[in-house]
């Protein structure tokens, strides 16, 4: 399989790596680490046992990969105003395009621009942190849970998971990908809206006994608001326990937004709180927390 | 009139200043500032116009005070747990006690040491901040609304006024010092809370119209948590229209909180928050953003 990595950050060079390592014809699409990785190749530190590519294809545009079978979006959301440009010359009649982005709006946004019947979504339950240029950390979890956009070509979402599975990635597949990115999301909204604004990792965060409740009351809402979309099947209170204790495990983890936000990124406010409050909106689901905690993390991101 | 000023910060150092100006004996109870103004005297930078006390009566220790008229308790209420130690003696038998601390619960506290017949309260509407030490800066407003903690001796807060008042300080007497207490709090949780969780001024807070929001919903908690107490008269939602226009009068003023927290100090939460928190509870009153900010300051400040 001929697969292009757009957005090689923590996620992207993480998965490439054990594609290319599985036997696949992996390109990068690549900016800052791009010297480094054509220099020295792509190293991989991970609780699963460290290994190192020495031979990497790096680029820095698209034209130079040309048509692919998969694109693996993993770009910030941030940043897709890019991604027509970034996408459109990889494009081969039968490429398929698999965003793993963060939070709700993804496939639209990729279905308007290259048509719906391309595009899956996926959600990463990976703790990965980029090292120093050509390094990245794999500290724990990593399984995929990727569906079909529309219900259009379940094979070919089949294929591509048995292909991640035999490369070493733990990967399955969904029928109502709605749904687990609605679950991804009680974990992304508490952990990364309250990492980023309080410069706390997950377990500073569960330790007061008044933030962990505010953690779950958080994680409520979300769930209110997930069960307001027609699920397939509702998501119970309890999986806020559940998220709870998985998260006492992670230990000193900084989620993602927390890391955007000490090395002066741009955060993902839109995908991960506003796409989710105006979808909960339609409803009339009452989120009064979500909404401060959005508009805390906006007035600190346009500080 | 024999006043002792217990707890000399920004407030008790401006007030007391005024009422030695106005011809009152004055004792300053001193800690960090005793050295500098022993030797220099007092020095008040006010918007009003600027005076120096060459000659002030500090101490360290309430004993060398002795018996006072009145008692004005300026104490960040964090350290209420000395105000046994630092009042006894300066107790007469016809001493008032006046409590112009923040938040809710300081008048019970102090009538449970000794007795509600000597208990006033008050609310001043004073931005004014400590130079260095012996400096008093008085930056905008300085009203103060006293009231009677028990109805028995509106005499003596009568006098107290007219005292104040001939002082050159702007001082209101008020039949209902519970609807005051909550009148200010109106101000005090978002903009002491919000500055101090984000480390912002308050005319940030007020720019980014989501954050906005977010404060008059706060206010709006505040005011129905107020109307749950029966006060002499509901506080209209309005309130908190006007508050936010009298704020936006103010520039870049930093709260108190604020400035406890950038100074490392302890912050006022129980005063300011949990006790407010608690009377809405027992009246039922849905106060989720109240709830959250405290969770978050309790988060911050337990860093």
């Amino acid at each position: 399989m001929k697969v292009a990595m757009v957005g090689s950050g923590a996620l992207g060079l993480y998965y490439g790596a054990l594609l290319q390592k599985g036997g696949h014809e992996v390109h990068f699409l690549l900016r800052s680490d791009y010297e480094a990785i054509m220099n020295n190749g792509l190293t991989v530190h991970s609780v699963n046992g460290d290994f190192h590519l020495p031979a990497v294809s790096g680029h820095t545009s698209p034209e130079t990969i040309g048509g692919v079978d998969l694109v693996v979006v993993g770009l910030k959301t941030f940043a897709n105003d890019s991604l027509h440009t970034l996408i459109k010359p990889l494009l081969a009649e039968h490429t398929g395009i698999l965003t793993l982005q963060n939070g709700l709006g993804n496939e639209e946004y990729l279905a308007d621009l290259f048509g719906s019947e391309r595009i899956m979504g996926g959600v990463a339950f990976l703790c990965s942190n980029r090292g120093e240029p050509g390094h990245v950390h794999h500290l724990a979890a990593g399984r995929i849970i990727i569906g079909e956009y529309l219900k259009c070509n379940e094979q070919r979402l089949e294929d591509i998971a048995a292909a991640f599975t035999s490369a070493g990635i733990d990967c399955k597949t969904a029928g109502d990908l709605k749904k687990v990115r609605w679950e991804k999301l009680v974990w992304n909204i508490p952990f990364n809206g309250l990492s980023a604004l309080l410069f706390q990792s997950v377990d500073r965060l569960l330790q007061v006994p008044e933030c962990r409740k505010l953690v779950r009351e958080l994680m409520v809402e979300v769930i209110m608001a997930a069960n307001s979309q027609e699920l397939s099947h509702a998501i119970p209170e309890k999986y806020a326990d559940s998220m709870l204790e998985f998260t006492d495990g992670m230990g000193v983890y900084k989620p993602s937004m927390l890391i955007d936000r000490e090395e002066g990124r741009e955060l993902e406010i839109q995908a991960i709180f506003r796409a989710p409050l105006e979808y909960g909106r339609q409803h009339a689901v009452s989120m009064p927390r979500i909404e401060m905690l959005t508009a805390l993390l906006e007035q600190v991101a346009t500080r």
